[in-house]
């Protein structure tokens, strides 16, 4: 893409009634931009960092199994009733509105009663079990407030995953295998070591739920860490009889802000039972079946992501989820020959294969150096009057807390290589 | 995909509530699921015809210069307000909801406004111009009535474009390679030679806009058809004075029904002037941004293909839309070898790059056939002792009305280049 070409443009400031960095730096490099508050369009560059990290989550789904479906916004009033999720005394995020035709209606916020119920359609014998079945939703959650960003949103994309199992035993296989999972995105995400399985209360089935918790300033959680072990406890179950369990000792926990960035939980056969979804067992039993959920929160992966891989002069993106490969960028002061040279540069890279984005604009050095600070692609090429007459290219790989200001000249006939192994 | 794996099965019958041929197939193949009269999921078989069309739309959008974003299904009042379109008296699709910060919210049925109003960020000066922008988005329509199956969804799933020129001109331009953008969408989906450039009445600006009309005997559309000029006229602007202008008779027209699969209309300046999109021209002028809009319906347009692409059997899909390349289905009549072979020839398909879906599933042969009928991916090739005999495998290339019985046996080294040629 030629970033002359691109709609979008960089600005000083983010509006002023937004708060929250990640928002402030996605907005300002022309990621985003927000509707209101808690809702965002995302733009071109922020559409393919999305994308790019749902491409991640599916790939990890995929291999545990998951089969990719898409539900609906609107949801029926009778089916959540039947699990008392309706009402807005119990659940207190609900958008509702009118339906023409007669009736209420409700826009998702959650989605384990319509797939459950639909799954009635599929499920009926042992035969058919274990399926899982996963989806990227927008879900729409009615928040009194709304101050982070892109982190908690009105509206905002969801990976959620749902097992339907025989019983615990066949649950636990799937719960582990997606734990795993979970933990491979985290860390192709760029944020896998600072994400910690952490145990939170459970619910009527289970001794403990599990969440994954990301290390941040920001976060609106608070969590005990065990760094050696890998694994956090959350606050509501930080107890002795818990520790003693886990083979913890409470002052080998450090307390620390975290980001909830993906959570499992085992819903048994309670909610099966609700909405009538039975299978008929090996010995001919009528048997609710198992029921899992699995979140990962898309778009507040993105926003965490920013509030940890930036500084003061903006993004620095995790290699994987950046919006291109590389960030070319001519200084031709003027020299046509320069322009030329970078533009067969473009050329050369994308028909290899390489994701470009080129500043090809009539701009000086130091405001397209700043704007590619601000949009924060790892890899930077630099072609120049100097780095011509140098016979390559320069190079910089730019990382948290390690901004390069100094590149390397890499000659052509390595380009691609290097690229390909930075 | 192993079809032993899908979680999904095909049924014998739609839910008797479902009238619309579309829905009845695609429910009782398995590709969608019925959450509420015009309310569709996507289940793995639709999804992936879904994402087919889409890609399909994406590439011949991004060749005229669209960029693509996301905008949100969440609107301001206060937005649609300078339009007056908030009003139910002059909108009466809308679903709302009230806000629990205070305040009423909107469910975008259409995108115009919050794109227009975002574009103020953006575009600014005749450099900046022109831009185009595109979005695949979930739409929400409070409709009265939704019988149409996919094709007439209160949730379903549109592609819009928006065009923002200088002036007059530069739109025409823009407007003409989308017109011819489009026909190549309708051409590699399949429904090329029964979809026609309508004639329809056009807004303050322009005597005509645009439809796309693909006939069909359940369209709700009628249209006025001059088969040899390749246009149609709708029913509204069917004038003397118009058919003069279009060099066409009345008795060379042709009254049939047609679905409106797509759409494009001007709106000059007029709606950038109500929400302030303006730029300063060469001479130094504030003028208002020329505005375009340009839409397919992404989920209308995989239920007109049903409609068409289907017979007493099921459906057969074109080629390019197809949920998978090729189903693979294997004859085992309880012969392990026979599974064994199948089981090699999936692989061997798959490692060529070709999606296959393959009937792995220990069924009699008519069960398995009347499913691959039901489900309708054109290519099958077929793996049983006889053809392990004849050294071969037993391909069928299924077209509307022309369903076949007896396939061709096509040899195991020439097997991968029939399948792409095909």
């Amino acid at each position: 893409m030629r970033q002359s070409q691109l709609f979008t443009r960089t600005r000083k400031e983010a509006p002023k009634d937004e708060v929250a960095k990640n928002a402030q730096l996605l907005i300002r490099a022309g990621y985003v931009h927000k509707e209101m508050a808690g809702v965002y369009a995302y733009l071109p560059l922020g559409l393919r960092v999305l994308e790019k990290i749902k491409q991640i989550v599916r790939e990890e789904m995929n291999k545990v199994g998951g089969q990719e479906i898409i539900m609906t916004a609107l949801q029926r009033k009778e089916l959540w009733e039947k699990t008392d999720r309706w009402d807005d005394r119990n659940v207190d995020v609900w958008f509702k509105s009118e339906l023409k035709s007669g009736g209420e209606v409700g826009f998702g916020w959650s989605h384990e009663e319509p797939i459950t119920d639909m799954m009635t359609n599929f499920l009926s014998s042992h035969r058919d079990l274990p399926a899982y079945v996963y989806q990227f939703q927008t879900k729409m959650r009615n928040e009194l407030r709304a101050k982070s960003g892109i982190m908690r949103g009105r509206e905002f994309v969801m990976k959620d995953m749902y097992s339907y199992t025989k019983n615990a035993d066949e649950h636990k296989k799937i719960y582990d295998a997606t734990i795993d999972a979970y933990l491979r995105v985290f860390e192709r995400v760029g944020l896998g070591d600072r994400t910690f399985l952490t145990f939170a209360s459970g619910g009527a089935f289970t001794e403990f739920s599990h969440e994954f918790q990301t290390l941040s300033d920001v976060g609106e959680d608070v969590v005990y860490l065990h760094r050696e072990k890998k694994i956090a406890i959350n606050q509501e179950v930080l107890r002795d009889d818990v520790l003693t369990k886990l083979g913890i000792a409470r002052d080998e926990l450090e307390e620390v802000k975290s980001i909830e960035t993906g959570n499992i939980f085992d819903f048994g056969g309670m909610k099966s039972e609700q909405l009538g979804l039975f299978y008929t067992n090996e010995e001919g039993e009528k048997t609710p079946v198992h029921l899992g959920s699995y979140g990962i929160g898309i778009t507040r992966l993105m926003g965490a992501i920013v509030e940890i891989f930036s500084d003061e002069k903006g993004i620095i993106w995790p290699k994987e989820v950046a919006p291109y490969n590389v960030h070319l960028v001519s200084i031709t002061s003027g020299n046509a020959d320069v322009e030329k040279e970078a533009d067969r540069v473009y050329e050369m890279l994308r028909e290899s294969g390489i994701e470009v984005f080129y500043d090809d604009r009539d701009l000086r050095a130091g405001e397209k150096f700043a704007d590619a600070d601000l949009i924060g692609i790892p890899l930077r090429l630099v072609v120049s009057e100097k780095t011509i007459a140098a016979g390559g290219f320069e190079l910089t790989i730019h990382q948290l807390a390690e901004r390069q200001g100094k590149g390397t000249l890499v000659a052509e006939s390595d380009i691609i290589e290097t690229l390909h192994d930075a």
